[in-house]
């Protein structure tokens, strides 16, 4: 059987899930082409990717990087010579519409992954849904687009791809609830006094998964699981009422979907980001991959499921109510979040101060029922910058 | 939304699976229309059906149940007059061919099944199969005939169900591995000793089913998930190695299947049958039934799954045999066992013995490798036939 070589845009290269991405696309050269990589500004690592890969374009978000990307491929030689490199948000989105690419990996974090998802969208790429906060801040808006545009998103966090390997061949009216599965973070047992000392040291210490700095802080406050709340709404049409969270340390269980008939579908794995990036390439069908440990059916046993410590864990709270309230209310939720997230990698503020700057920003802000894109990028930037020069000051 | 009634015809009406199907119809008046209903000599039962659902046509296996059941049906007016009654393996077939019927639930014990499960897929029925026996006894004939008429066939053994809910819109070639779970049965932590002088009612207690009396031995020796097993080869084109079995005794997860990919799914819920049977009359569809319970998240904490004892329970290793070894093999096995279950059932032979009367049969019979339906039936017979006679003598 002759394959045609899906042909892969990365937006996030040199992140965790990007790198990953690139390890999965790796094992299979004759099923996926990467034909852009963009990173931030990680020259080297992004280099070391061309080499690999030979994408036809780059871009790089910082302009010195741009410069220097460009500087050291020409010294690789004619083929490397020829490589388009972009820059900026303006680049970004340029390599998110190639006209070569079939398929999108939107691998960025934070609200920067709005305007080139929704560039890819445009074009009817297949979007392999990395960065939750796009879907977070403007849900409405990118799945109109999508509809729109008849373009797929693929969700690439893990719990939802659970639920949509689980949701594979069934008809979406039949979900009675969605059930996040959660590992409870590295604070899931500590307790309030420690949380009121916590640096963010103690929070990139993830028990079971391996992330990027923002998602561990997030996993720390449980926000991680408020984002993917909302994520799901958007993604699967459901109701937050519908939509549950449950505590489960072992990680292996991803998701849980409930169907209408009293039926439940779980999708099971070891915590391993490359099962959700290979599914969103290559699904519907599904490919051996050496570099995957099978799962051991013995640690099936000792498997636990609680409800979460909505006192000790505000964000998650913060996340459900924002998201009820819709509009543009996830959208300041999500700045302020990723600011205070920022602020207290930078040790600005302390680890129970993020929610707290969070609620405020959410009391502060004037809901609008129904943001346009463009309102979307405003309110965003105005919360960060607000926050920001508040923080700056002290 | 109009919907299509489905119509449709119960082989043994008046069984655990039977009965329940019917409940589930009960629910949902305006989606299904039983046209048929077929008992073995459960004369007051059926008839009791027959009053609330009217159905054009009875069979009864027994001829005097059969007079009976027409006796009845005069006395009840008109309507019921004109129902017509049928009798024995003939009228069954009859019944299983009802130009009517959308769908036929083939809920019958044994190998009695074959025949009119076969009649029925010749005329291309949906057929909703609870019968193990039949794909135990001829998979190979009856999913060819499938095939070829084009018959779906829609497991509702909770274990079958399980996977093929866990399959909906997925490869079947992604399939890695088949994880049947078992609950352990009534005699899962029993002593060698104890196995040695247990009788029929010790073993008719099951912790979790509540099921007829051939399955629930069939649950005690661990004979059923070597059916399970077999059966499973046959729906699922699954390779015998492929198909693991797990003691799980909380019987919440139903089965599991693994992908190429590393990835597993479960389906999980209460342990009530009403899910698979609703399931296989719905499906793709599913449907809100106040009789089924939710499934308390809860429950979902201890969990566990360890593999079964082949020493204390050689019926799984005699069946995971006589499957591997294919042709008339697993027919010699399936009649042998029906007759040791109705020889322990009348308190005829030690529970013990009933692996050893197998293991007896198996190894006298001389394989045929690809047998016809007709050697088929005869092999059962002449097995069954054997066995009687050695044991009545006693």
């Amino acid at each position: 059987m002759q394959h045609e070589t899906k042909k892969i845009v990365i937006l996030g290269s040199t992140g965790s899930v990007g790198s990953q991405a690139l390890e999965v696309i790796h094992r299979f050269p004759d099923q996926y082409q990467i034909v852009g990589l963009s990173a931030n500004q990680n020259v080297s690592l992004l280099l070391k990717q061309a080499k690999t890969f030979k994408p036809k374009v780059i871009a790089m978000m910082d302009k010195a990087a741009c410069v220097k990307v460009k500087e050291r491929l020409k010294l690789l030689g004619p083929r490397f010579r020829k490589i388009q490199v972009l820059f900026g948000l303006e680049g970004l989105c340029q390599l998110a519409e190639l006209a070569e690419a079939d398929l999108v990996l939107t691998a960025l974090v934070g609200s920067v992954g709005l305007k080139p998802t929704a560039q890819a969208i445009k074009k009817s790429k297949t979007i392999a849904l990395a960065n939750k906060e796009t879907l977070v801040t403007a849900g409405s808006i990118i799945m109109d687009l999508a509809r729109q545009h008849q373009a797929f998103i693929i969700p690439v966090d893990s719990e939802h791809s659970a639920i949509y390997q689980c949701l594979v061949g069934e008809d979406f009216a039949s979900v009675r609830n969605l059930i996040l599965t959660c590992s409870g973070g590295p604070f899931r047992k500590a307790s309030q006094k420690f949380l009121e000392k916590a640096k963010a040291q103690d929070a990139l210490k993830h028990p079971t998964w391996n992330m990027g700095q923002k998602i561990s802080i997030d996993s720390a406050t449980l926000m991680n699981k408020g984002l993917e709340i909302i994520e799901a709404h958007w993604l699967f049409s459901v109701d937050y009422a519908h939509i549950k969270v449950l505590v489960h340390p072992q990680s292996l269980v991803h998701s849980l979907v409930e169907f209408q008939d009293g039926s439940l579908k779980a999708q099971i794995s070891q915590p391993t980001m490359k099962i959700p990036i290979q599914f969103a390439f290559s699904c519907p069908a599904r490919q051996t991959n050496p570099d995957i440990q099978d799962l051991n059916l013995e640690s099936l046993n000792q498997m636990t499921f609680n409800p979460p410590d909505l006192k000790r864990f505000p964000c998650l709270r913060l996340a459900r109510e924002a998201g009820q309230a819709g509009g543009s209310a996830p959208t300041v939720l999500n700045a302020a979040n990723e600011i205070a997230v920022e602020l207290f990698l930078q040790d600005k503020i302390k680890f129970l101060q993020i929610p707290k700057i969070i609620q405020k920003s959410l009391s502060d802000h004037h809901l609008l029922a129904d943001p346009t894109l463009e309102q979307i990028i405003q309110l965003d930037t105005q919360t960060k910058t607000k926050i920001q020069k508040q923080y700056s000051k002290k």
